[in-house]
């Protein structure tokens, strides 16, 4: 299990973090847990911009928090110990997710495209290309939870 | 007590926000620790990196994620019915946070001016730069802490 556990921090998933930081499993859980619940405030506010009074300035907020959630360097919240719940911190992620870390390195390389793409899509202001774009970012997050994320 | 946090709301640390989404008291809570865990996480980075080998892009990352978080209009996230837990949402803010909008305001605005700064710093790789104006930016983030957030 440890090399699989290092596979993936050396993976490109990884690629902007150094290893200098020492998180416990838990801390790893909870930070990438957040990560995700604030990407996931600010997809809710492209989508009821979406749906009611487009604001430009929100959406362009929005992508830019999305985007630079996507290029931190999650993947290092992986580390050893957290494919299971850690001191009370739960974690949804299936067994999968560490056995298979091309395919993850694939999703990940996806949502990023899709996230850096909605961020550049939000500037223009062009409401119509955000839909689109939005749409597709969002179908990159579903690929991930649907193939390693608990119910 | 509704017209303070109508006060809040209409105040510029939530410009950017339209009040389009409906969210509960205890999905405010959940979204703005998560903005707030997931910066520290970030600021983590950004100490590490001064203190160990310095890695230009991990920085410029991480300082993207402080400064989009703070540019994301999180005063939303301070609605009726968050200033206490709420279903099972912890919640560390004092209640004088909702009774003095204008010095919250000014703490906000303080905060986000160094973050903004951080990441322009970040983005020229000057490692010294980088290192005082970190500290300004978590100078920003403590007053607000010592004010507002239960220990």
């Amino acid at each position: 299990m440890k090399k699989i556990f290092i596979a993936i921090a050396l993976s490109s998933l990884a690629s902007a973090v150094c290893a200098q930081q020492t998180l416990k499993p838990e801390e790893m859980i909870k930070f990438r847990k957040a990560g995700y619940s604030f990407m996931a405030w600010n997809m809710g506010k492209i989508k009821a911009n979406l749906e009611g009074t487009y604001n430009k300035e929100q959406v362009i907020a929005a992508a830019n928090v999305i985007a630079a959630t996507a290029n931190s360097g999650m993947g290092a919240l992986y580390g050893a110990g957290t494919d299971k719940d850690a001191a009370g911190q739960k974690t949804r992620v299936k067994a999968a997710f560490f056995k298979e870390p091309d395919k993850v390195k694939e999703l990940a390389v996806a949502f990023n495209k899709e996230a850096n793409e909605l961020q550049k899509v939000a500037a223009t202001g062009d409401a119509a290309a955000v839909k689109t774009q939005f749409g597709k970012t969002g179908e990159s997050c579903k690929a991930c939870h649907e193939k390693y994320r608990e119910d």
